[in-house]
């Protein structure tokens, strides 16, 4: 496929199914592209990757949801942010990135144990242990539900880990140079303003810190 | 436009040019969506709001920059996530985020003295007071980038920032509710191996882990 090949800074590319793979199982958001009445459309929300896709829900209500349901060709770009890069020259300065583009076609995922089972791993992404703390969901629940799968077929994958590549014109400059890791942490839980007394922080949450 | 209507959960939908503008200053990634050869690409490019724009840059040997500099019609997607919503059963489970999603055409910005101010305010967006740490970009430098300009004019913003919203027969119930907030924060500075001994860690590096 044409549009999978990196055509800039090809050292960038990665080929590695397991490179891909962290990335879709550290990022929690992507962005869906699709076209709609000719003009492209950006559809944030929520993945998680499920063995050789990518699944990703939302309300049966959404206009957007229904559109990707459809079956129209779709792009999915995640990106993770891993650090600054500080090279000696504006021009050098980047960031250490993870970012994938896939493409293809979502399908609804229909079969009842296999949505439930989608929307499992859904929750358990977000918050791993939560699917055992909660009650299951309600047939109402379900059916309001839309559930996509996409599959990882047709992806490239650029990474970006190295450090800053400064001309030796400026290696011999006054400038410092590094990089500035960025990482994404979890603060102290809030409870909600009406939880009943006595129900304490369950693993799920508490774990979550230890990221 | 009716691209711009949010007609899903419009509580959650923000009119706010502030709430947009605090997202843009925020985000330091974008996607943008373009159609190319009848199939959505997405686009994910460091960002910086100038203004009543959104300003990206890339090599000017980038594919998908030069496309976006062509004029085509885009969008651009940009999200926050701020913390996750533990509600009492997985279907009102959820996250904090912010996500704007903007439409319409870039341009490039050519002016050797706009260009030169667009990449000093990129560059300063990522590493705040970097600029003036650093030397003067080459004549080469600018002619191998290409900066373009994406006028903030169609846009949607919504805001997920409340807390649980459980119906009353879970609120009875055993499980937790809350929310857990998350942020991106900076660790300490790694030095390149090839910097020159006695360069001290500049201001702008130090000031970062203060965000």
């Amino acid at each position: 496929m044409v549009r999978t090949q990196i055509t800039r800074i090809p050292e960038l590319a990665s080929q590695q199914r397991g490179d891909l793979d962290a990335l879709l199982d550290s990022a929690l958001v992507g962005h869906f592209a699709l076209q709609a009445d000719e003009h492209p459309v950006v559809i944030p929300t929520a993945i998680a990757r499920d063995g050789d896709s990518v699944l990703a829900h939302g309300s049966t209500g959404s206009r957007w949801m229904r559109a990707l349901a459809s079956g129209v060709p779709t792009s999915l770009g995640v990106t993770m942010l891993d650090g600054i890069v500080v090279a000696r020259s504006a021009f050098e300065s980047s960031m250490h990135y993870r970012s994938a583009v896939l493409f293809g076609m979502c399908s609804t995922v229909v079969d009842p144990r296999e949505k439930r089972a989608a929307l499992d791993l859904i929750t358990d992404r977000l918050l791993p242990g939560r699917v055992a703390e909660v009650r299951d969901p309600t047939v109402k629940e379900l059916a309001a539900t839309l559930v996509l799968r996409l599959p990882i077929d047709q992806w490239s994958l650029k990474i970006s880990a190295d450090w800053p590549e400064d001309p030796d014109s400026d290696l011999a400059g006054p400038a410092w140079a590094g990089v500035v890791p960025m990482t994404v942490t979890y603060g102290a839980p809030h409870p909600a303003p009406d939880l009943s007394a006595g129900i304490e922080i369950p693993d799920s949450v508490r774990n979550l810190g230890r990221y």
